[in-house]
């Protein structure tokens, strides 16, 4: 493959998760610390909007607003809509500054820890995350089962792309210690980048653990909708751990525990995120995998 | 002093803060779990219309919107300032069901555990506060330096009052561990209540350790009002420990500590809490008191 033209660092994708917007801020003051030698680096505020009224967004998820057929559909109208079309037109593959890394950073009120989530197994993108793991040996590898060649997310209108979940953070705040982590992890990517387009790539383990997300699962409602269930206590926080059969899952608002009745052991991710009730999911469930690269 | 004739437990004064709400909606469905024979109980979903948008507020902020001159005047029009209105026409001291006792349920970003609020120091309001910590042990009991005979709070159109605060819990999180606790106080509450107006009131010890709020810290800010710092990671989630002179409080951006520089030791409370940055409060800082009742 050819070299890495282009990497964009984008932050604000969300307008509440705040560390992602605040290292990209201070990218912005700074840009020699994403300087390399063998590529652009630039920086992305994706919703300034969204962040100035410290909501995840103004009239829709802007992380859902990229699919092709959406950024073709001149009758779209809300604020994300508008903003998925110029930074389509800035960043996307036509654009006047085509980006081929994508790193998008959120942050996620479940216990993610440090989580890169590739948006596919792309070779480069499984040595990318493989060489990531080899330096930062607390970082879940989390991908979808199979691969959507027209995904709806921000990452996706570059060729490599990749999302950073740290957690867990509240909404609308900063946390000191994720920040830094999370900017480590942006400039292990970039000497990656700039390594591999000086033909002498870091090195990297030929296997990666990965956690494949099989189905999402929704609160207990009741016909209007309305949530039964919380997350049980003892699945709080534990994104990640094995969840088997006859676990304890939800906890009725009068205290009766609902059980998994999943009959193979799965690893729940994105458990009790904020910003998912509205979208009818209480955590993912994902499957261990190891590949080889 | 004469009988408590109405308690009204209070969820959704910001609409972001579901574990009250989801408690109110429980005692909706389910009114026999607060009744007691001699008082009235009654809820209150208190800003219904920002819980719909899961927001902390519409407009704006609905517990600060009490205060007496805020109620009297007209000209007033925001949902909150109309809401706080028809809440004090129902449950104000003229109104048509006037509360002797509010419970008002909130959750904070910051580590707060179980924590209650006193909004003045009546003898009711520390002999309950006493026994409450006498079987809820890890219960914390906060309260300002000096009482505010017109506070703009919910809780203050009641001449007994009280907050909870529970966290850490982000914004539109459900947190069953802590509802279950929650849930546990307000009926210790309802239980003291009837207790105390059947004349044999339950026993409590004559000594209350209680924090004092002395100052509120904003972030360091530039000219133009953005932060420059974080919650220092060895201060985050560390609400009601002890900070001495020269211990870390902030971490700049760049990587840079800055240290509490007061000579008293204090005990900082709502650290990082999401709602404050825009009120420019990092922390509020107390002082420790042991009272005799």
């Amino acid at each position: 493959m050819s070299k890495i033209s282009r990497v964009v660092v984008v932050g604000g994708t969300h307008g509440n998760e705040l560390n992602g917007i605040y290292l990209v801020k201070k990218y912005e003051r700074s840009p020699h610390l994403i300087a390399r030698s063998s590529f652009e680096s630039c920086t992305l505020l994706a919703s300034p909007r969204a962040h100035q009224l410290m909501k995840r967004y103004v009239d829709t998820d802007l992380n859902r607003c990229f699919r092709q057929q959406d950024l073709e559909n001149t009758s779209l109208s809300t604020y994300e809509a508008q903003r998925a079309k110029e930074i389509y037109r800035r960043f996307g593959s036509g654009g006047s500054q085509p980006a081929d890394l994508i790193v998008d950073l959120h942050t996620t009120t479940s216990n993610m820890g440090l989580t890169l989530i590739l948006p596919s197994k792309h070779l480069f993108n499984l040595q990318l995350a493989s060489y990531l793991t080899s330096i930062h040996p607390s970082i879940k590898v989390l991908c979808p089962l199979t691969q959507n060649l027209d995904a709806p997310y921000l990452n996706s209108i570059s060729q490599f792309g990749c999302v950073f979940e740290v957690g867990a953070v509240a909404q609308g705040v900063l946390d000191a210690a994720l920040f830094q982590q999370m900017e480590a992890l942006v400039h292990s990517i970039l000497d990656y980048v700039e390594a591999f387009n000086q033909g002498s790539p870091l090195s990297f383990k030929n296997t990666l653990h990965l956690y494949q997300t099989i189905q999402s699962v929704d609160y207990p409602r009741n016909e209007a909708g309305e949530i039964q269930a919380m997350i049980h206590p003892q699945l709080q926080f534990k994104d990640y751990n094995a969840l088997h059969t006859g676990d304890p899952i939800f906890l009725t608002f009068d205290g009766q525990t609902i059980v998994y009745e999943g009959e193979s052991t799965v690893f729940p991710v994105f458990i009790n995120e904020a910003a998912y009730y509205e979208k009818g999911i209480a955590m993912y469930l994902t499957e261990q995998h190891q590949c080889t690269i």
